[in-house]
């Protein structure tokens, strides 16, 4: 895939670290993600319920960092709030959730042009970091909603499954990022950050471990 | 719900115990389900990828309990095989691929014709009970296919979860059936069989345990 901008991606396997803060295990791959120029950070908070207690946790969280935050939840007017966002979040919950709303706002297109086009960051944590890949087929979520389609955004050509666990995946070809783990994406770059090995699933091929810092790039040309 | 004749069901929780054989640990609840009167067994292994060696498994057990096993991806006319059969087990295996091809097929109908109207006997167990439920919102499975729905059989007002241990459930009316536990329905009276207790999630209520043996009847009015 040949991209016009580089797309610039943070996809995090989960928000909060057993025993930790909100966000605290990926504060220093944020920083130095946003950096000094984004001042506010769009928060599309749709994979959970109780999104005014959910866009509440994560401003406490981004202005400690020292950026602003919109929720798009606050928003009359979703469409436009994506048009003018110069940063996005997207948070962890029930993935199906997250994408059905996504669809039904028409969202999908237009995060597509801001991350592709506009080359504008996007973090995806758990849920977020699901449907920035091409399709939610390795979630581990129950379907307690029915979106259009299993398509995501697509900003990789693969699957990642996020809290990492299990062996026994049906995929052929994803990828597993345990928890503390996260995926950094710089145009055609790709490299694995955080505290714990990821595991790698190749069509055909035995799954491979891959320590922190692995340069993941070859996964980013389509298959 | 009042069927004109009384539906019989037996939804097992999963196909095998830790270190025991396929279908070993509910093979008296089935001698006691399936009866004398049933000759031939038709089996949907429609769940897993290699449906002849599932059908293999499938027969061997059915056989050492005295009854014929005939696979329905061996059949020319899928929806015919159902029309004739005499009783109906659906395997486990990914949940998404068993009811995408359930619906691909046509078999829905056919399978609620047989079950409600006819009376057959149906067994389901792990993606074999989940489709016979109201609908697939409580797997745990991947969603590797998109089927048109999540609409599953209907044969009980609520979802179950095989499989379940984990308490953080996004479901607001569903039970979870732990390995080793099964349903009995037969009519208008449910009830838990096998070695484990059962969850019970009701919306706005503290979910409770129960024994086996436990009458879970009342669940079987809509609500």
């Amino acid at each position: 895939m040949a991209f016009p901008i580089p797309r610039r991606l943070l996809l995090v396997s989960n928000s909060r670290l057993h025993g930790e803060g909100y966000l605290a295990h990926c504060e220093e791959q944020m920083r130095s993600f946003f950096g000094g120029k984004v001042n506010r950070v769009l928060f599309i908070p749709y994979a959970l319920h109780d999104q005014d207690a959910y866009a509440k946790t994560a401003r406490e969280k981004f202005e400690s960092l020292g950026y602003e935050l919109d929720s798009i939840h606050e928003s009359s007017d979703p469409v436009e709030a994506v048009r003018k966002s110069e940063a996005i979040f997207v948070g962890g919950g029930n993935t199906f959730r997250l994408l059905k709303i996504l669809y039904d706002l028409n969202l999908i297109p237009e995060i597509r042009k801001r991350v592709l086009h506009a080359g504008i960051p996007y973090m995806g944590s758990s849920a977020g970091t699901n449907v920035a890949t091409i399709s939610i087929s390795t979630t581990n979520d129950m379907p307690i909603v029915f979106p259009p389609s299993l398509e995501a955004l697509g900003f990789v050509p693969f699957n990642i499954n996020p809290h990492y666990l299990d062996p026994d995946v049906n995929s052929t070809h994803m990828g597993g990022l345990r928890e503390g783990s996260m995926l950094l994406v710089e145009g055609n770059k790709a490299t694995l950050l955080g505290r714990n090995k990821a595991r790698l699933f190749l069509r055909g091929q035995t799954p491979t471990e891959h320590e922190p810092g692995a340069d993941f790039s070859f996964l980013l040309t389509s298959s």
